[in-house]
C-alpha cells in the first residue's frame, strides 16, 4: 500500500499519510509520493491543499528504519541526495499557489513539523507532540530548519534543537505555530470545514498571488515588492474575476467563485 | 469634511479618521491627507503621534469606492501611482522619529491594518476586526504586505491571505501584534493617557534615536548596529538630557522632560 | 569579591552574577568577568551553561555607576571601545555551542534582556521585570539592539524602546521571549533541573552542530543552508555516537551520553 494517499473532495485535495503504524514517519518512499503528490496539487485546479495523517498521527519525521544501512562515505556522498529530497519536499509544498491546511494530531516532529511551518493554515489537536528531538538520537532536524526558523524564529527554534522539548497543541497556538486549537478528530474535521469555507469564498488567483507576494517579502527590498504589488493588483482588478468579485459585494451577492454547487463535498 | 483631522493635545499629535459611517475607509483624499498629517508631524515637536478612527472604527482599508472606474491599462499605468500612494504613506508612518500609538477598535483590515503594523503601540479593543480580505472580493492586499511580515511574520501573514479569516482584539493580543487589550472605549482612552504617560518620561532623541536603530537593524549586519548604537550612545552620553536625566535619577528626581505642566492636557 | 563566580555541578557550567544589592547591574569589571566565564565555557567539556542571577535578580543591565564620568570626545572615542564591549560578551554568548539556559527573576533590562535574548532557553519567573527602559534617563539601549530584534522582532522592540513599558513574567511566556513559567526560586530550581535533564539527554555534538545550523539560517540563502545541513547530518550519521544513539533507540535504552553516574550532581 502506498504510504500516501490523495482524495479530491470538492475544492480540496487531501493528501493523506497512510501509516499510523508507524506515526506516518517518512521514509524514502513516502518522500517521493509526497513529491508527486505536491507537483501534481500545483497544477490541479484544486483551490485547497489538506496535508494530515491517518490514525491520529501527523508525522514523527524521518524514519529510523532509513538509518540502519548507513554507506561509507564517498565522493559524491551517497547519503547527500538522500537528505536533499526532503528539501525539495518542503520547497515544493511552500510553494504550492493553493490555500495550504495541515491538520496535526499527534506525532509532529522533524520534518513533520517541517511540514507544518510550509503550510497557510495549521489546525492542532491538543494532544499533539510537536518538536525536534533528533538530538536524542545522535542527528539533527537536517533540511526543516531554514523553514522552522523563518516560521517560528530563532529563539523557538534553537530551544527545541537545545533540549529535545516536545511542546503540545496548546503551547503551538500560544506560540503562533497553529491558528486554530481542537480537543480531538470531530472538533478537527469542523474547524477543517470551516477553513475550507473560507477558502472557497476567496478568489484563488487572488489567494495565490498574495502567497507569492507574502512568500518572496522576506527575500527582497520593500520597493520591490511594493512596485511588484502595485504591478499586481492593477492586472487583477482588470480580470473578469475582480469586476465580478467588486460588483457582488456592492448588491450584497456571493462572488461567482463562492457559489456552492448543489450537491457539494467540501 | 476632511476624511483626517489633526489635534495638538499636550506632547501628542492625534490623527484621527472622520468617516465612521464609511469604517473609516481610505479613499485617495484621505491618503492625501495622511500623507500630510504625518509630513507635519515629523516636523513638529511633538512627542507622540495618535493614531485613531472616530466612532469606533480604525479603518476598513481602501474604500470600495476607488475601484468603481478602472482606467485601461496603459504605459505607464495610470493605477501604479495609486496604489504606490498607500506605499508612501506607511512607510512616512514607519519612519516617524516620535512613539506611535494606534488606538484600533472596531475595523482594522487591509491598509488599515498596515497602519497598526507601522506603530510602536497598538492598543486593541477586543471588538477589533483585524484581517486581510481583500481575497474575498478578488483582489489583494498590495501595499501593506512588506509591513505586515515583517511585524507579524510570514506564517501570521499567509494564514489570513489565504482564508480571509477575521482576528479579534483578544487574538492580536495573543498574536503579539497588540500590546494592551482592551473592553471598549473608556478602557481605551485610560490606556492611551497611560502608554501617553510613559512617553512624556521617556527622553525624545533617545526615542528616535533607539527607533531608528531598531528599525534598521533588520536591514544590515550586526556589526554595523552595534558600531552605529556605541557611536549614538557616546554622543547621548555628552548631551545636555542624558547628563540631566543620569542627575536625576541619582537624586530621584524627575528628569526635566518628565515635568509635567501645571495645566497640561495630554 | 567577583560580580562572577562560576560554578562546575554535573553537566552544567553556572555563571553567576554576585551582586544583587546593585540588582546585578553591569560594571566594566562585570562585563571582563563574564567575556573570561564565557570563554572558558566554549572550551569547556560542559553541556549546558546556566546564566543565573543571585538574590533573585537577573540583571539591571548597565551601571548607572559607569556613567559618572563620561571622557570629552577624542578621535578615536575613549567611550567607543567601552559600550562595544557588551556587544562582544553577547556575540560570545550567542555562539557558545552548549545548550544555554537563562534563569531570569526580578530586573532583567537593557544588557540583563540582551542575555536572554542570547540563550536557547529562557525560565522566567512571574516577578520579572523586564524592559528596555534607558530613554527614561535619556540614553538608549546600545549593543542589546539587534539581538532584542533578532529573537522578538521589530513590534515587540519597538513598543518597549517608545515607552520604557516594564514586562512581567508572564507576558514574557505569552510574547515567546521566556519558554518555561515559574512562581519564585524554588520552583525556577525544579523547572532548571529538567531542563538540564533534557540537555543531558541530547548528544552535544548533534545540539552545537544544530545550534550552529538554526543561527546561521537566518543570514544566508535556504539552499546553502540545506546543503550544509545534508553534509552536516551525513558526517553525523556515521560518527560513533549517532550510532550508538540509533541502536539505543531501537533496543530502548538510554544511549550512553545520558547515562547519568550513579553519584550525579546536576
Amino acid at each position: 500500500m502506498s504510504p500516501v494517499r490523495v482524495e479530491r473532495r470538492g475544492i480540496a485535495l487531501h493528501v493523506l499519510l497512510t501509516r499510523p503504524e508507524r506515526r506516518n514517519a517518512l521514509t524514502q518512499e513516502t518522500m517521493e509520493a509526497l513529491l508527486a503528490a505536491f507537483q501534481d496539487a500545483k497544477e490541479s485546479d484544486a483551490r485547497a491543499v489538506v496535508l494530515r495523517g491517518e490514525g491520529g498521527q501527523f508525522s514523527a519525521g524521518g524514519d529510523m528504519s532509513m538509518l540502519g544501512d548507513i554507506p561509507p562515505p564517498a565522493d559524491p556522498d551517497p547519503l547527500f541526495p538522500v537528505y536533499r529530497r526532503m528539501g525539495h519536499v518542503l520547497e515544493l509544498l511552500n510553494a504550492l499557489p493553493q490555500a495550504v491546511i495541515a491538520v496535526v494530531e499527534g506525532a509532529c516532529t522533524g520534518g513533520g513539523l517541517g511540514m507544518a511551518c510550509c503550510s497557510d493554515v495549521v489546525i492542532v489537536s491538543e494532544d499533539a507532540k510537536i518538536g525536534l528531538p533528533e538530538a536524542r538520537s545522535g542527528f539533527i532536524p537536517a533540511q526543516v530548519i531554514p523553514h522552522i526558523v523563518r516560521r517560528m524564529g530563532e529563539g523557538w527554534t534553537r530551544r527545541l534543537v537545545a533540549t529535545g522539548a516536545i511542546l503540545d497543541g496548546r503551547a503551538a497556538l500560544r506560540d503562533g505555530l497553529a491558528h486554530i486549537l481542537v480537543s480531538g478528530r470531530e472538533e478537527a474535521d469542523r474547524a477543517l470545514a470551516e477553513v475550507l469555507e473560507q477558502v472557497r469564498r476567496s478568489e484563488p488567483t487572488a489567494v495565490a498571488e498574495a502567497k507569492r507576494l507574502v512568500i518572496s517579502a522576506s527575500d527582497r527590498p520593500v520597493n520591490e515588492t511594493l512596485d511588484d504589488a502595485a504591478r499586481t493588483i492593477a492586472a487583477l482588478l482588470r480580470a473578469p474575476a475582480a469586476r465580478a468579485g467588486i460588483d457582488a459585494f456592492r448588491n450584497k451577492r456571493p462572488p461567482p467563485w463562492a457559489e456552492r454547487p448543489s450537491s457539494s463535498r467540501l
